[in-house]
């Protein structure tokens, strides 16, 4: 058991780790740091931390492990800040959502800093969504690189399995290809989609069914941190869309043409892709 | 009440129909029609028709009311086919989903047609998921033209809603569009986005999240019955998909040119359409 977590942004993801810790028991003390004292405070009275401070250096002092859990363009400048204020062994985590970028830089500060992306976000993005049990089942994702300390990458595995994740390891670039592909693309479509259908008059929205209704859920997340989510990863997530631009293309052809079998051919493919998805699930 | 109602094609409408309308006592008698004799003895033993035949004429011989539920290919054949076997004063309508040119060509043909479009669809096509609740609180489009029958018309949309529809009035073109955007691209695009983000491997599918969960559902449905829909709709659906296309061209120049700002309003809008259907439903 460690004596001591801390946690850098008591938010949904910071706050779900803080009352998963302490409901099992794997920490002495859960310590949040936030920038702002109210949300500190929060985080205590929801259960989130025993202690809330906002001296960070504080914060993090004879802290074993440090898991930053703020937007991801604050985790480089608060990197510097705790630099010297950590003991030697302590660990450092994220939960940032795009990996290749952010472990490079945390990684050349922070010598035993492990990248991770616990894939368990939702729509709502503050401590009042939080709950202890956010990472049952949810894939949790460990990036190393080849100059990872190995037992550090070892702790923070074990960490997110004991908090109840699918734990599976992924070099940051493999990483953050995939949730371009499985997270992200799927986000800025639903939001172009939305756009196109009720752009024109607000007329559309009387005749939603289900499966816009779907789209509209996916593209509700809070904007800021989308912008950052898809600019922190823009290079992936751009070649996802010209994936996607292609194969509409076909789309376009293939009913220009009136070409039954085309069409047939890229719905049967997609409709196989979902039962092997329901299959597995 | 009526004495009569026929139904060619119980499938997944059709036998809904079948069921609300016994159930609600609105005709006499229902009866289906259908290739399969299996498929018309089913329906019979499924609770959704009365009686069942294979014989076209005598199924419409007689009826007030009948109800084209087959596939939109078959529609046109079907008409030709019952045109004079049926009484001069019988209301024709029908459930299929796309409307401009079918409407033109069946109206053409029978005197009293009436375009219908319950948007009650599922992914299931079959009559084993029927149900008599089926268009309670369901959005059933009617799409008159100028010439249509005003005392036909009324009781279509009459019907509708006492089968608990929410009915709306539309020209077939305004429908076309409409579905274009809120169904058909939804659908077009879940399918795309399903087969870029699964193409390369069958590696994504084990990280997959609840959005991209979202997209393989709408991406489900029956294929031949989509390319039907897809093909019948192909200049709709192409003007939505060429928007489409040009949306997303927007996030591909905003990524490229690391433009938080276009990035942010695009996310923004998607979201405040969002939030105004979220309090509309």
């Amino acid at each position: 058991m460690l004596q001591k977590l801390t946690i850098l942004g008591p938010g949904l993801l910071g706050g779900s780790i803080g009352m998963a810790v302490r409901q099992r028991k794997l920490a002495g003390r859960v310590v949040v740091w936030a920038r702002r004292p109210e949300a500190g405070e929060q985080a205590v009275a929801l259960g989130a931390a025993d202690e809330a401070t906002h001296d960070l250096r504080r914060a993090v002092a004879d802290a074993e492990v440090v898991v930053l859990a703020t937007p991801i363009g604050v985790m480089r400048s608060l990197a510097e800040e705790i630099k010297f204020a950590l003991r030697p062994e302590c660990i450092v985590t994220d939960v940032g959502s795009v990996k290749y970028d952010l472990v490079t830089q945390l990684a050349a500060v922070l010598p035993r800093f492990v990248g991770s992306h616990p894939m368990a976000g939702s729509e709502q993005a503050g401590i009042e969504a939080a709950r202890r049990d956010l990472f049952v089942n949810a894939a949790c994702l460990v990036t190393p690189t080849e100059t990872t300390d190995r037992a550090a990458l070892q702790w923070v595995h074990d960490f997110w399995q004991s908090l109840g994740g699918v734990v599976r390891t992924l070099s940051p670039q493999a990483h953050d290809e995939m949730v371009a592909r499985v997270s992200h693309l799927p986000h800025a479509v639903a939001a172009a989609v939305v756009n196109v259908v009720c752009r024109e008059d607000g007329q559309a929205l009387n005749f939603v069914g289900p499966g816009f209704r779907d789209f509209t859920r996916i593209a509700g997340g809070p904007p800021a941190m989308w912008t950052e989510i898809c600019l922190e990863n823009r290079h992936e997530l751009s070649r996802s869309l010209d994936a996607l631009m292609e194969e509409l293309g076909r789309w376009r052809t293939a009913l220009e043409n009136r070409d039954a079998v085309e069409l047939q051919a890229l719905l049967k493919r997609a409709k196989h892709y979902r039962d092997e998805l329901r299959f597995r699930s």
